[in-house]
Formats: structure tokens, C-alpha cells, sequence
């Protein structure tokens, strides 16, 4: 069943409005009538909902059921990601989202090519936004994970106490065979807990940048023997907490 | 250190030779000179090479020393993969080979909405094994992944005996919220063993075909209570793999 997310002052006990694009996705693209059933989220939790009313720019609903579901992972994770070149931060917000992330934090990395302005910025996180939002639809998640405006490596730093579990995938711990810090961390997770997962750019982080994170309490953790990729350490590391946490 | 493939013919115990289209890589793209260390693998055992001689179709380099490395998963992971839409298989290879796959099967399933044929099959192939060379270097893996010419789904079920363990990717057991058989699974697999996944194209395997794999002995296997697009399922599962038994 087709799922959309809507704001929660849109979603009463009993009803649902639903405005913007997912009006012309319900009405065009789905081309749903009126007693169609579909489900509705606002980040909290999911209904099945009756269509009531189509008109052009509102689609309203009945609220039939609410949803017991558990589609969240039992931790937060978010996903610091250096900032990489080309689209690859698309790609890793669309699996990442897939996978469970609970937030993206771009961050100016000292290896980033890519360089964010201001302007262009809200309007490539609005587009991410866009992204993290269908892959939520996609994947039957309660939550559309947030997407934070690219920060400097110092705020990074700074903001990094606000987390329970701070972990680096660094490379060179797989280079040097490290294999034990990721298992120990999931052994000792709990239910709730944040985690903060930092990722380098295509070049990796600085030695600086780790020196920096492990004076700060982050930990290094290899993500197996086998060098990967700037955009799938990530998807790694959701697939690895998943499996911990959700199927063990 | 720059990582490249060749043939088992072209290296001995104290040689290696490098033809192709490597060669232009030595010599135009990384610029190496007379002297600089290479990475050689005959997807058996990888050694340190100093380069000895560079012509304009070859390149000669003396092993200097072998390099004792486990980068590949203790278990043989086959991904069977339904063919799926656009350029997702490239993805799927270049990712699953990052992610350790042993060797891709991909097969036409009754949802496949894409066909191959016979001519333009052999020429697909040879590009995702170029696909599949390129990640394993960039990956730092000994051997590279195969990449076979689609078969039947009749083919996958009769050639599927080969196989010591037999998985289903099933997003109905994800939506039933089936949590334990992939874990059961993992405890019970042993180094050297061969396992076989099957996933479906974008609508998924028919309830026909899963039974049909069942029927063969195959498990259904969910990956977490989210649905996954058919090209991230080939991730999670390999991910989860290298956690369970590189990592844990």
C-alpha cells in the first residue's frame, strides 16, 4: 500500500490532509479515487487511511486503523558523511534511508573536494530532503530520516557530545586488520541510544581529522578487511547495526 | 599501493607480465616509472612488485616479496539476481564486489521486465567484468568476482545443488517481520562453505518461484523489517556476512 508522510498538524485522530506534491503523486501518478486505501505517517506513527476527498491542490483521508509497526532501527544512527564529490551524497541518503540512518550530517571535511555556499546549499539539502523522504515511502519506514546543512569539521567536533556511541570508519583500521571495535560496540548498545558514525571523502580523513575525533572519545572501527568505497561505509555499517540489532 | 589483476599464466614465482589494457594504466594514467611498487594478484596469492620494464603493450615487474592477506569472505557468496531495470546491475556488481561477492549469476525472473540476448549478452558481460576488476582493486581483494551470462530461472533451480546453503531475499518476510533465519543461518555456516542468495528484480520474485526454490530446499530470509530496493538487498546481505564472520 502506498505510503506518505504528512505533517503531524495534519494527521488528527481521525483524519488526514494531505497538500503538495504527494496531492498530484495521489491524484496522477496513482491515479487513486476516492475509497482507495493508503497509509499515512507523521514521523510518530502509521494509519491505514480512506481517501475522501481529491481536489487539486488537497487530498483528505479517514483515518481506518492506526499501525502497530516496528520499521525503525532500535538505535539513532547518524550518518557523518565527508562531504564526497559528484552525487554520491544522493546515493547515500537514498540507501542510508533504505537502511535505516536516522540523520545525514555533510561535513566540510579536510579531503573534500566538493565545497558548499550558502545559497546553493538550502537548495541541495532541500533536494536531499526529497530524497530521504521517497526512500522512507519506499521502504515502509515511520520516520523520513533529517538531512543537516554541510557543517565544518569543527562544529562536527563541538556537536559530537551530544551522542551516546561515536565511532569513525577509518580505512587504515582496515588496512591494519582492526576487527574487534565494531562487534564490541553493538555488544554493548542499548535500545535507544544515539549513535554518531563519522566518514571520511574519497581521500579518507586526515590523520588530524582521526587524531582530532579520538581526543574527542570517538572510537575507530574497521568495517571488515576489504577497502571500501567513500559511499558504502555507510551502508556497511546500517546493514551491519540492522543485522545486530534487529535479526541476532 | 596500486592493486592489478593477471592472468595465473603471467606470473611466477619471481615475475609477473602485464598486458592490456593495464598497461596504459601503469604507464599513461598512474604515470609509474622503472622502480615504482605495484600490487600484483593472480587471484590466488598477491605479491609487491617493483615495475622493471614498461613497452607500449607490456610491463614487466619483479615480485619482491608475496603478501600474506585475508581480504576475501571465509565463505563463497554467490549472488543470483533477478535482472533488474537500467544500470542497477552495474551497481549491484560494483558494490557486491567491494562488499566481497564470490560470483554473480544474474537470471531472467518472471518480473524481469529486461531481456537479454545472445549477442549483446557476451558484450554486457564482458563490461560488468571489467566492473567487477576495477572494485576488487580498488577494494584491495585478492580475487576477482565472476560475473556469469544470465540463465533461466529453470537453470538457477537445477544448477542450485551445487550449493551448501540456500537463501531467498523475500520482502514478504520482511512485511511478516521474518527475523531469525538469516542469523540461524550465519551461526550455523562454516569457513569454505559455498551460499547462494537469490533475490528478485523490482516486483520481487513470484509466489511461484519462491515456492519452487523452496521446494529446492531454499530458506526465506528477511533482512530487516524496511523493504529494500532489489539493489541494496545484494548489500545488506553480504554486509551482514563479513559482520558475522570477519568482525564478530
Amino acid at each position: 500500500m502506498q505510503r506518505y508522510f504528512v505533517p503531524k498538524e495534519n494527521m488528527t485522530d481521525t483524519k488526514v490532509t494531505i497538500t503538495g506534491e504527494d496531492v498530484k503523486h495521489i491524484a496522477r501518478v496513482m491515479r487513486m479515487k476516492i475509497g482507495d486505501m493508503i497509509i499515512c505517517s507523521n514521523s510518530i506513527q502509521a494509519a491505514r487511511c480512506k481517501l475522501e476527498e481529491i481536489t487539486d491542490n488537497e487530498v483528505t483521508a479517514n483515518i481506518v486503523e492506526w499501525i502497530e509497526e516496528q520499521k525503525e532501527l532500535p538505535v539513532a544512527v547518524t550518518i557523518a558523511q565527508g562531504l564526497p564529490k559528484g552525487d554520491k551524497l544522493d546515493y547515500i541518503i537514498q540507501k542510508g534511508t533504505e537502511l535505516g540512518a536516522n540523520s545525514f550530517w555533510p561535513f566540510a571535511a579536510a579531503r573534500s573536494v566538493v565545497k558548499w555556499n550558502a545559497q546553493k546549499g538550502q537548495k541541495k539539502i532541500e533536494r536531499l530532503e526529497k530524497i530521504a523522504k521517497e526512500a522512507a515511502e519506499q521502504s515502509h519506514r515511520t520516520q523520513v530520516p533529517t538531512v543537516q546543512l554541510p557543517t565544518s569539521f569543527q562544529d562536527l567536533l563541538k556537536e559530537s557530545s551530544h551522542y551516546d556511541i561515536k565511532l569513525i570508519a577509518y580505512e587504515e583500521s582496515a588496512k591494519t586488520g582492526e576487527k574487534k571495535n565494531l562487534a564490541k560496540t553493538l555488544n554493548t548498545v542499548q535500545s535507544g541510544q544515539t549513535i554518531l558514525l563519522v566518514i571520511g571523502p574519497e581521500g579518507g580523513l586526515s590523520e588530524h581529522e582521526v587524531m582530532a575525533l579520538e581526543e574527542q572519545g570517538f572510537v575507530s572501527c574497521g568495517l571488515g578487511p576489504r577497502i571500501l568505497r567513500t559511499e558504502t561505509a555507510a551502508l556497511y555499517f546500517l546493514a551491519a547495526v540492522s543485522y545486530h540489532t534487529e535479526l541476532m
